[in-house]
């Protein structure tokens, strides 16, 4: 069996503003219609004999992961919960784990959820290629053909032949400078580390137990007291927090006598930043990559991304990133994209929600947003999805007013239980009890105007939780 | 009598995207709290013997007028309509026609209401040095001694001394090219030519008259059929539209034998682009102009302007224009801003909205604001003043929700009248006849939640209005 691994961890802060640690750059629509997490599971599922995926992600990430992959059709993945961070290593390890529960024999394709594959033909046939190599115990990387002198990734030295489409690794090396890498270029023999790996989930496992046994040991830990909780694989916090946090490479590839690269030119992009997503992107006449409500006069060069309901006007620059979103705009140099995860660092420190939070905020019953906001009253958009459900709650200091704008709704207030339909209207006084439902079929939308003297999102006592928030 | 004349008629398009046709810039806080048609209100009152100011604006702009003349505490200015636009000669002589209402012997200080001007002082002296002149019949210009050899204005030549502190004015020169304008500033006796005047009202006319005869009779024929209305000096628009456009530059200035020109050096800017309003504006460290909510890290000499509710984070960009709205956003080189024209064109021409309106709109009563819109509803912040009313009205393809945030409203509904305080709501059925009005000590703010299949400002019938536009 071929278990896609989808490593969905990522945080993604150099593609703030659109990327941010709730919603991360692996779950954003950034290139075509699907998210690059989205993409990635259908290149898996692409692949003859493929299984469902594993995917593991953070616990903050698990709704939308499961709402994503609901969209796709694909209701039977196993997404594995981090508790908290440990890095590539670790994570493959507890997909290891838990693909083996399915099969003994099972063998993993690794992708990390935010990479961009152009060539997904290429792709595919790289894997048809490192199969046999992984039946026969060999841990396989993918090797992307460098078609730049590029110094932000390590590097793969090729060592003797495995056939004709696959080399031995020589040696991982690290991210060169610039003449290096140019020299890399220029000779040939030389891949890009791309974080994609194919391998039999139990010699993985026996590499790890050999080279990295204290980890293998604590993974293996925490991953027996495992809880499967709704769709969700809950590995213990405070099993997880033992296990010491490192990268695959590290603690298996560049170790094992048993590491294979098979070179692939398949239009990859990791998108680490602004400028690498205007490099991937197909550019107008001008060389822009303009989203959304954008008109450029005389501007040259740029990646431009307006964000909804309001226009983005460019006059007479060049090699610029403006990316809008609905509470934070970022403008900067295209070869200064890298240095981005500054501000966020800044956003940070100043403990402003804007590294984190958007001003829209996926729940997994569906969104809201904070569409205004004065000295004590708030107004927000709610989107609750076909079935969904809000938790039965209460508020302590604020009364709120809601009006129906589509769908229809089952309000809870207190002893009463009643629909309200488009155009339709209730009030829900201070410390009432309430529930949203939607039994509808389609989406509900309703605007709700709060009204009191604190606004929080904290004030909120859930009495009763079909998410398990209670 | 001295009676300043204010000039409001300007579209400042070039301060695009803050500065727009139905919010022009002299109506906008650009520098400090007061609006520049304030502060140029307020530079005229501090002048020892200035009566009450003569307004000439837009019909357009009248409710913006009288309540910034308000919030000054100025109720008894004259505020003169122009129903079309014909430049600054027929503006300035409908000015002088009210002027002569109040004092046949009136003097006029004539000042366009978009001009900064950093050292008042300097102003003030230099309009008591031009005030003997005016007195005896001369046409005063203050001439702006230039600090720069700037190609966008024109320049006067000075001609003889008359005394100490004034020149005649021997030459209008058109605006000179950067070589000419380079030997002006080396060589002296060139100012600016401000639009700024002093000149008796009586004496203006009879220089009109005898100059452009054609204009002055078109002028006096429609300022004779010029009707007051609430606060308004309305004037006839058939007539006006008689008149032809042109300066009073070229219709009397550069014709007249009696132009003086007092120079003046006071720190004056037209803010002929958001490059001109950085360059008054005090600049921090970095040499950066910031305003809002503004995170600028290795960044220089930019102008950046944060919106409400949105930050603006610059990172390694120099020489930048960025001025964010609710509904559009600029980026350009603080070289190329005066081409922020071109921009507006293009909306023009492609009717979109933009160049025109703002997303809050301000009417007689208060403001409103759309915060969020859909398929067949849209939600509106709604602000209206103390003691002010909406018209009595109804729609055709629109219910709405009214929810009370602040403040206490007093509704009419049919045939019933009530009121409704701080978290109360209503609804207006399709159809129905309503009005709202604060009757309150403090202002009233509502959330109105319209849902309908049509949701178009022209979907409005008025039955009743205290404005005037029933």
């Amino acid at each position: 069996m071929l278990i896609p691994v989808i490593l969905s961890g990522g945080s993604g802060t150099r593609l703030w503003p659109l990327s941010r640690k709730n919603l991360p750059k692996q779950f954003l629509p950034l290139a075509g219609e699907l998210t690059l997490f989205q993409q990635t599971v259908v290149r898996a599922r692409a692949l003859p004999d493929s299984a469902s995926p594993v995917v593991v992600c953070s616990e903050e990430h698990r709704f939308l992961v499961a709402e994503q992959l609901q969209a796709l059709g694909i209701t039977d993945a196993s997404i594995v919960l981090e508790p908290v961070p440990r890095n590539t290593g670790p994570a493959i390890a507890l997909a290891a784990l838990q693909a083996l529960q399915r099969d003994p024999e099972a063998t993993l394709l690794v992708l990390p959820a935010d990479h961009l594959i152009g060539d997904a033909g290429n792709f595919t046939d790289a894997v048809h290629k490192a199969l046999p190599l992984a039946a026969e115990g060999w841990l396989v990387t993918f090797g992307i053909r460098p078609d730049a002198p590029e110094t932000g990734f390590g590097y793969i030295r090729r060592g003797d032949a495995l056939g004709s489409d696959a080399f031995r690794v020589e040696a991982f090396v690290e991210k060169p400078d610039r003449a290096t890498a140019e020299g890399y270029l220029a000779g040939g023999g030389y891949d890009w580390n791309s974080g994609m790996f194919l391998f039999q989930a139990r010699r993985l496992l026996d590499e790890l137990a050999q080279l990295a046994p204290a980890m293998h040991a604590a993974v293996a830990d925490a991953y027996q007291s495992a809880k499967t909780d709704l769709d969700f694989v809950r590995i213990d916090q405070d099993a997880f927090a033992q296990v010491e946090a490192d990268s695959i490479d590290y603690a298996v590839m560049e170790k094992t006598a048993r590491a294979a690269v098979v070179p692939v030119h398949c239009g990859w992009s990791d998108i680490g930043s602004w400028d690498a997503l205007w490099a991937a992107s197909e550019r107008d006449a001008a060389d822009n990559r303009l989203e959304g409500d954008v008109l450029a006069l005389d501007s040259h060069h740029c990646y431009v991304r307006a964000s909804d309901r309001r226009m983005v006007a460019v006059l007479g620059v060049d090699d610029l990133v403006i990316v809008d979103t609905a509470d934070a705009l970022l403008v900067t140099r295209r070869d200064r994209a890298q240095d981005v995860k500054q501000i966020v660092e800044q956003l940070k420190t100043g403990e402003r929600p804007e590294h984190r939070l958007h001003r829209k905020v996926y729940r997994p019953w569906g969104s809201y947003d904070s569409i205004d906001m004065g000295e004590r009253f708030q107004v927000k958009r709610i989107v609750v999805k076909v079935g969904a459900a809000l938790s039965l709650q209460k508020h302590h200091h604020r009364a709120e007013h809601w009006i129906v704008v589509s769908g229809t709704a089952e309000v809870t207030r207190d002893q009463e239980v009643f629909m309200l339909s488009e155009n339709e209207s209730t009030y829900l006084p201070l410390g009432s009890v309430h529930r949203l439902r939607n039994l509808g079929k389609v989406p509900l939308e309703l605007i709700e105007v709060q009204s009191g003297s604190y606004l929080g999102e904290d004030d909120i006592v859930r009495l009763e939780d079909v998410y398990g928030r209670a």
